[in-house]
């Protein structure tokens, strides 16, 4: 597939920031990396700030986009949790030096653009601190501190991206798998536990982000 | 307590590495956040590289002593992987920005210097591994790839450095003894659960690594 300027620059600001910080990047690292020439590149990404919100504002907006559909419809809390799990791994661990870089450069944001990105990541983690909640009404979770074990949950499945390796003998299936009964179990959700709907979230990635 | 000028590097180091990244960190910036000369900073730190690997070791080594002490004697593996949750909780809460240089810098290393740091990880890590298997096979425990189980709980509770503050209404105790039971949980031991010995947690932390 033809690859835009814009999405080689994009691709290019997420790889280098990643290895190395969006301070340690220079602007000509950037032109290289996506084969432009520096003055070609203001063209692309406006200032390295902006360029670092774009890819901020693109990567929550995807998985806010791609979580509110994962879950559209479905009432039961426990399929909806797992839905949220398998997805949110799915997505870091295809996708690591962009969590790194999210994650990672919050800080480096003037406060008008981290307004923005803070404001996605908020209703990102409302849609999860909403689904506990439903389980926690309905009876199907049990957790003191619900927003304290949200936090964990979302640290311990974010965390693939630190670790998984597609070149592993664990499929993403598998590992989404696992991930949600794990945090069912912490979320005190009652034995048998039944897998999330994986086609569903296959589908939702590929219909938000691409093919792999 | 008088602090000494290797300590002061020590700390300029941490500070400045999980602020700017290793690259980003220069030895003026070492010399001025430490207040020496740069010719007196090389007295105490050796090369960049050295002072990087001195912080990562002593930080893995601190851990693994600090959790072997922790479950030492210490048969019931509930017990015991309480007590590492809670120390492993307590210490990356307490200590952000040195979770953060030994989590990122890793490959920073050359490959010598690397070596003995991913021994020192591997052996902490194996800690939680034993333990882990150990409930299995006491049936104490139930999850299937338990080593999976073990890298997601490692990234739950060291996610903490990420979001925790002391100045929040959460106290260290409370985090510890929630974090594992979300971690015993997941594990699938069985309700009602004992919170681990903080005393004895809190004990370890203050001989291995100071006063809070």
């Amino acid at each position: 597939m033809a690859v835009t300027s814009g999405e080689r620059v994009r691709r290019a600001a997420v790889k280098l920031f990643a290895a190395k910080g969006f301070h340690g990047t220079g602007i000509r690292d950037l032109a290289q990396e996506a084969q432009l020439s520096s003055a070609s590149l203001y063209h692309y990404m406006g200032t390295k700030e902006d360029l670092l919100a774009g890819i901020m504002r693109d990567s929550l907006g995807r998985l806010l986009t791609g979580a509110e559909r994962a879950v559209a419809g479905v009432t039961d809390p426990a399929e909806r949790m797992g839905r949220l799990v398998a997805l949110h791994v799915i997505t870091h661990a295809r996708r690591p030096e962009e969590t790194k870089v999210v994650d990672d450069e919050v800080r480096v944001l003037s406060s008008g653009a981290r307004r923005a990105v803070v404001e996605l990541r908020d209703a990102y983690e409302r849609l999860w601190g909403e689904t506990i909640e439903a389980g926690l009404r309905a009876g199907a979770f049990h957790t003191p501190r619900p927003e304290v074990t949200r936090k964990a949950l979302l640290e311990m499945c974010g965390g693939v991206a630190r670790w998984y390796s597609a070149r592993g003998a664990l499929s993403l299936d598998e590992l989404a798998g696992h991930y949600a009964v794990l945090a069912l179990r912490a979320l005190g959700a009652r034995e048998p536990l039944a897998a999330p709907d994986l086609d569903v979230c296959r589908a939702v990635v590929a219909s938000v982000w691409g093919p792999a």
